[in-house]
């Protein structure tokens, strides 16, 4: 239960594993996940979970829909976010919020890996993966 | 309930309102508050809240402890973290992780503004404020 500091290097953190973004590669393409806090022993009092996702060049992560809210913030290249049926830029400090039911995805479009923070809740609905990007 | 971009301008964000930090301004120095995700109309699905705290050169964060944790992401500037009797030194992309009851604060004593995103569970204790920084 101690309070610690996890150490960036950049858009990244030595200590915490880079892992596969999901088990179904061929919903998604070029996309790593890091837990950095929320997920190790220790930290069960967060009721959530603080997660860094990035999208290489080109990439996109899948095109979903799920019961808990997203609330996200970018921190590294740009891309585009598909909410619904909208789309809008994403660039670094720009917060999205992602209601319950939305469908949506996150795409590094501009020719640069796209990274961000994604909170969510510990305990989650899993995610239900719609369609074709 | 819909979905949304909060717009970013650097670690500014133009929509939201900056704030106090809090009521007793005997307890800091020199910080301001932003809820960007969690506390408007509409975003009550999300059991947590996004908030930025801006600490200003040579400015502090009141010394307090509190039974909710804090997940903590620093965006801007260098400064200080007091995690129970320990201190370290804190820098972009570095995490922090604050354990239940364990006394914190945030200095801005580099020279420079400390920025950093900090989240919350929705329904949380107050904190009780610790003696002189």
């Amino acid at each position: 239960m101690k309070s610690k500091v996890v150490r960036g290097a950049g858009a990244s953190w030595p200590e915490i594993p880079v892992r596969a973004y999901k088990e179904l590669p061929e919903a998604y393409r070029d996309v790593t996940r890091r837990v950095l806090l929320g997920a190790g022993e220790g930290e069960e009092a967060l009721a959530f979970e603080l997660r860094y996702f990035e999208v290489a060049a080109g990439g996109f992560s899948s095109l979903e829909r799920h019961e808990h809210p997203h609330a996200v913030v970018i921190l590294a290249g740009r891309g585009e976010v598909r909410l619904g049926d909208r789309r809008f830029e994403i660039e670094p400090f720009d917060a999205v919020y992602v209601a319950p039911r939305e469908p949506h995805q996150f795409l590094a479009t501009r020719g640069e890996a796209l990274g961000f923070l994604c909170l969510v809740d510990r305990l989650r609905d899993r995610p239900e993966l719609l369609g074709d990007p």
